[in-house]
């Protein structure tokens, strides 16, 4: 055995003749990601997007950006002139600002449980490329990947330019005109100092590059990837994404579950219900939105809700309501007469718990991925849905907490529209003038399993307890 | 409403001045791959190895190898003869061979839940590339996606012939020599009817298409990719993988727990299993493997069972064993005595089946997929990890049926070795010679939730019911 020791050693990066090319036992290292490029190339809004995806699919990311921490050291930004290369004192400001976000995103990564930082700006030079390698990968030991944003066409560009203009730290107290004349000298500056990296086996580092064309319009190029995060990263960034985008969302109309207050199942609208199906429609038909689409879940409340809208459908079973498996049907009074210990687990832990047989928050947010991903290459897409798979969409686009997933407020008879402006989604919403019962149960206070029934329901919103004294109402 | 519906129809595909590019509604479609490239360039092992990850990660995939349906009409290879562009008579059979695989390939894809279809062949001509276009995207309104294998590199195309003359029907009866000249000559007749689809705003038709040179090595240029299933395919064919690979696996050695027949928890191992673990670096080690790594699971029965192995080590808490939450630490007695709709469900269903608050068999294989994909860049890797993730780990590389994971045996102190041959792995196992008890509970007859303990117990394999009695056996 010993002669096997001393052959083979027990360090972690084992040399010789028949070691491979990369070094191993790094697979499953944090990952540093430095994206490349002028001003203007959407390389901010790519980070960001590729930040929410990353984290929403449990890989913890963070975004660095760079001119951040040179806004620390330039409080009031003046002009172009701080980039320009022969401006040595600017230089070494924007040099410092360059390490300083470099090595705040290494000491991140460092962290447990921290698995990709972004570095976020132009990194123009093969010197900073080479600073961030040795840093990440040689010092550090972790794994380094690099995407150039390369953009050429014009109206893209004019867009881009348009964005960094309305949303930028720096031009917020300029006057466009002289803001736009600004942006285009600092970009000359840039233009004059950037050493684009080339491809193939000409690629400067032994890394992974991407090159992005168009923000994906014209294609991507790839070099050197290996590892399961890269090449998740590449197959998320390869598709073209609007910049400017307004999707909107709603839940189906009350049902007639949601008036006797049962969970899960297959109900028909209500009355009232109908009534929002009718009113949605108007009110979305009457916005004349180009290309209007609608996706609803499989159920029928959803369809039935999309009845009236004149535009193309499609029915997503990754839509449907949180499957509650042995609950299904059942009303939170007849949960906590039969399933106290799990109703109690569930409040205590509502975003991991798990029906009996069925789903958590989880589990949702796992499962409407792809149509995330679709719907981030979209505009005008109305979805109708569910309350518990709403909230894990909005939550993706709103950057919600995940601890706060399933208490956001996503009430019936109400339209909601989200717009992407700057990196960042708003959210607007319509409450239609059509009464309907609240389904918002907020988390109670006493979560234990030994709370009394009373505990148990004191969160509970009014509803009607059958279909008889509902329809007296209407009739009333 | 009337003007409004007149002005947006309600066909599946608004046309008009704000249409999109790309026709709406066909997000979630159904998907064919058609394969472009010469012979040898390791199209048909990429073709293989997508459709795996994609039947295991959800979508069902099928390849359709049009050399399949061509060996239909001509029985017995001759010789490359047969792909001469001037041999009229064999140019109508293989063009006829290409539509039968194209025809029976989208008829798959238009049966439910069918998602993929891999078209592998050479498909070298623009006019059959249309045909494919034609037929799938325009006629059947589904997506078309086009991967073309480039390559090179003298020694991957070397390495690609010697796959092909192993392992091709059509070089079965031939000797090594001859079959050599015949597919260089068939090659020559590929080459010279070849129209390399060009990239960018040049590619011939509007639908993705990705280029990867020398099997990803040499790095992927993808242009054109929309949609969810497109760009996890980009993400997944980009990893340069290995011709040549062997994988080790292996249990930990038999732990207290096995002895006294509990599942789940972190328990040492027992005497033998510390045995198992002197014996397996003894028998890894003598094979002088090059580069070799071990990867275990976090919990201490795999990290003790690598503790004699000279390498460099990794412990990826996704191979950790299956969760049974509220079960854990439980043997199947106590199981049927605490749970017994619980276990009799379990054996209903053991492959969905969750175990109150744990995992089921589809969550393991949902969660150890990056490691899958890791796994398939590497050689030489022994890991090391439990019962349920080898089970789910080796369906993957043996293409198992889903519904027969649960039930691959897997016993204690055995070492498992695959090796892909062709476009498949082939297994061996070394069982150690050192006892421990069997783990392997096969499905009882009788599943019903109302069975009696007996039955419930009937497949349970003997195991020791306390550690006292336990060391006593290993007194004697």
């Amino acid at each position: 055995m010993d002669s096997i020791n001393k052959r083979n050693g027990n360090n972690d990066e084992p040399k010789g003749a028949q070691a491979p090319k990369r070094a191993p036992l790094r697979q499953f290292a944090p990952l540093m990601v430095a994206m490349v490029g002028l001003p203007g190339r959407g390389k901010s809004l790519m980070a960001k997007r590729l930040s929410r995806y990353l984290n929403y699919t449990g890989d913890v990311c963070k975004v660095y950006d760079i001119s951040d921490y040179r806004r620390k050291h330039i409080k009031t930004y003046a002009s172009h002139e701080i980039f320009r290369a022969d401006n040595l004192p600017a230089w070494r400001i924007r040099q410092q600002s360059f390490r300083e976000a470099l090595e705040e995103a290494a000491s991140w990564l460092q962290e447990p449980n921290h698995h990709v930082a972004i570095l976020d700006g132009p990194n123009v030079s093969r010197a900073q490329r080479e600073e961030i390698y040795d840093l990440v990968y040689c010092q550090l030991g972790f794994r380094v990947m690099f995407i150039e944003c390369v953009c050429e066409d014009p109206v893209l560009l004019e867009r881009n330019f348009k964005e960094i203009l309305q949303y930028s730290a720096d031009y917020c107290d300029m006057a466009t005109e002289e803001a736009l004349k600004d942006l285009t000298q600092k970009m000359a500056h840039y233009k004059a100092q950037y050493e684009s990296p080339s491809l193939g086996s000409h690629w400067e580092l032994p890394c992974p590059m991407i090159k992005v064309l168009d923000s994906g319009e014209g294609g991507v190029v790839a070099h050197g990837v290996v590892g399961t995060k890269e090449s998740k990263i590449l197959g998320y960034i390869s598709t073209p994404k609007p910049i400017q985008q307004t999707l909107y969302f709603s839940r189906h109309g009350e049902s007639e579950f949601n008036v006797l207050g049962k969970i899960g199942g297959d109900a028909p609208l209500s009355p009232r219900g109908r009534m929002y199906a009718q009113s949605l429609a108007k009110h979305i038909q009457a916005l004349n939105l180009p290309s209007l689409q609608v996706w609803t879940s499989t159920l029928q409340r959803t369809k039935a809700t999309s009845a009236h809208i004149n535009a193309p459908k499609q029915h997503l079973p990754e839509l449907d309501e949180i499957y509650s498996g042995d609950c299904e049907n059942l009303t939170y009074e007849e949960l906590q007469e039969r399933f106290p210990r799990e109703l109690a687990r569930r409040d205590h832990e509502k975003l991991k718990y798990r029906y009996p047989q069925g789903e958590s928050y989880l589990d949702v947010m796992r499962r409407v991925v792809p149509v995330l991903n679709q719907l981030e290459c979209e505009s005008n897409v109305l979805t109708i849905s569910h309350q518990a798979v709403l909230r894990c969409i909005l939550a993706y686009f709103l950057d919600t907490p995940i601890e706060e997933v399933p208490y956001i407020h996503v009430p019936l008879h109400t339209i909601i529209k989200i717009t992407l402006q700057g990196y960042n989604y708003n959210m607007e919403t319509v409450k239609m003038p059509i009464d309907c019962v609240d389904t918002n149960r907020a988390k109670p206070l006493n979560c234990s399993e030994g709370r009394t029934r009373e505990e148990a329901l004191k969160t509970l919103p009014a509803h009607y307890d059958s279909v008889a004294s509902l329809n007296l109402t209407y009739c009333t």
